[in-house]
């Protein structure tokens, strides 16, 4: 039985972090059991916002790596740079001159900046609906899982792909269904916001030991004393905990909450054991994968070749409805 | 010595007529002499208007066809479908992320959209000034034939390979100059408004002789009697003769107005025998090459494989400074 396709791309962004992990990645490899995978280093989009060489490079590079550590199979997942794949700025300029001024005028990301009065906005930003109209469509996916923040574009997308089927009386274009994974986990920052790159809030998967001890020992507790019962629900070092731990483990831990004279120092040194457990084999690998470029680059070159043919397969399909070809 | 290098697009856009041909054709065929002359087809500027496989497929070849039958060299000149050559939208985005919206809101063809309260206008009209401007620069020529309404057309694209220079520390891009043809034939169309299939008002180079001699005998002209003496100067038929007729012959031709005793129908007639002598071995290659339609594609096919080595060398260069190789 032939498997579903499923698509996601990721933006190159810095050092991954328990947030990434726990909202993206972690789902995205254990997609590779069930469907046929592809995952897009999204280093077009990315150009929006890096404009350094050496930098678009490594963070490049470091996302590959961090995939691969965590456990992407390349023999299971096309994994490929966007940049590789012409295709999709091929695409996107078909979809430019089908789609009108105001229907792009509607996308969230361009409305906020125009709210906020960002006078030098991009025409990348104002465009990039379009090109990620054109990342789902031509891989013909089943699914294509989003956050409920991306509902829009996905909105978008089978909008775009039901606008060429029309106009070009043909059904060239699969419209795909938005695939919302339903147990997010939530994972907060260092200071109890969300964690992010941004908030400079993260604890890092891959960082060494001692900058990792660092960052789990800086999380914000409440001031009760280390003799008093203590809340676990409302402290972020027992909301990390919850993601690592097993029920009789979680269970264990409130009950250290809750009986008091276990001091937030304790739980602390229980999360990082744990993040350390968890990730030991991928912590592992990442360190043998960094030093190996060459095969880095061969499995972003083999699967760019991949999501090549099927790219090209399915712009042809529309280069012949609109008369290219 | 190297010759400089030329590039000129044209939209497949129907019949070529002789408005064509005085304000373009003449001009891009006759380069080839001196210049490295490339001429895009340029169908995915034409997906703006054109939404129908048959007419997109007709168009361009018929615009490939007549470029050859006006006696484009292949061996000397690279004619190439912009669609064949994906380094053209792979830039076209690359610009799009470092182009301002407000830069491209100052386009004319925009702002002549805007101020007409068109509403749907299209995503491919508004972006397409960056487009042209990748046709431009990923060929680095030294000159870029245009017409003085397209200026701006080519100050855009100047600012735009600036401003990727700027950004990524790289003299990737060459600035090419404007080239505009000293003396551009105002060329009447049948009812003395320029000639313009818009206008339904054309003289079409490759009609049959028929339909020729019909084009031709509908030129308005006034109703000074045949006996009277006529003003060459405002007559339709003579401002088209004076773009066959050489000194001599216009001279005859303005004695024959001025004396009177020759009517409009002598006029056309003399037109008419001029536009078959002076096309005669174009018509009759045009007819030949009509059923050649393997060669066409051939010469298009090999045209692509030229342009696209130019194209690719300069785009690997952006890429390069960008991070993406």
């Amino acid at each position: 039985m032939e498997r579903k396709r499923i698509l996601s791309g990721v933006q190159p962004s810095g050092k991954p972090h328990l947030g990434n992990y726990f909202g993206a990645f972690r789902q995205h490899i254990a997609l590779q059991q069930e469907y046929e995978t592809f995952i897009m280093i999204a280093d077009l989009h990315a150009l929006t916002t890096i404009r350094d060489a050496e930098l678009m490079r490594s963070l490049t590079f470091e996302l590959a790596l961090t995939y691969l550590a965590l456990g992407l199979d390349p023999e299971k997942t096309v994994l490929f740079k966007q940049s590789e794949v012409p295709e999709h700025a091929e695409l996107c300029w078909i979809f430019d001159c089908i789609t009108t001024m105001p229907f792009l005028q509607r996308a969230h990301a361009w409305k906020d900046a125009q709210t906020k009065g960002k006078k030098e906005i991009t025409v990348g930003l104002f465009n990039y609906p379009i090109l990620q109209a054109c990342d789902i469509l031509l891989y013909k996916p089943s699914l294509v899982p989003v956050g409920q923040d991306q509902k829009q574009h996905v909105e978008m997308c089978r909008d775009i792909a039901q606008n060429f089927n029309n106009i070009f009386k043909c059904k060239v274009f699969k419209i795909p269904d938005p695939y919302i994974p339903k147990e997010v986990a939530i994972v907060p920052g260092t200071d109890g916001q969300k964690m992010s790159k941004s908030y400079g809030n993260t604890i890092d998967i891959f960082a060494d030991e001692a900058d990792l001890k660092k960052q789990v020992m800086s999380i914000v507790t409440s001031s009760v004393p280390l003799q008093y019962p203590k809340d676990p629900n409302s402290c972020n070092v027992f909301n990390l905990y919850k993601l690592f731990a097993n029920p009789e483990e979680l269970k264990k831990m409130e009950n250290n909450y809750i009986k008091g004279g276990f001091g937030y120092g304790d739980a602390k040194k229980a999360l990082l054991a744990k993040i350390l457990e968890y990730f030991k084999e991928a912590r592992e690998k990442y360190l043998k994968l960094k030093n190996q470029k060459a095969f880095i680059y061969e499995v972003l070159s083999e699967g760019g070749k991949k999501a090549k043919k099927v790219a090209s397969a399915t712009l042809n399909e529309a280069k012949k409805k609109i008369g290219y070809i």
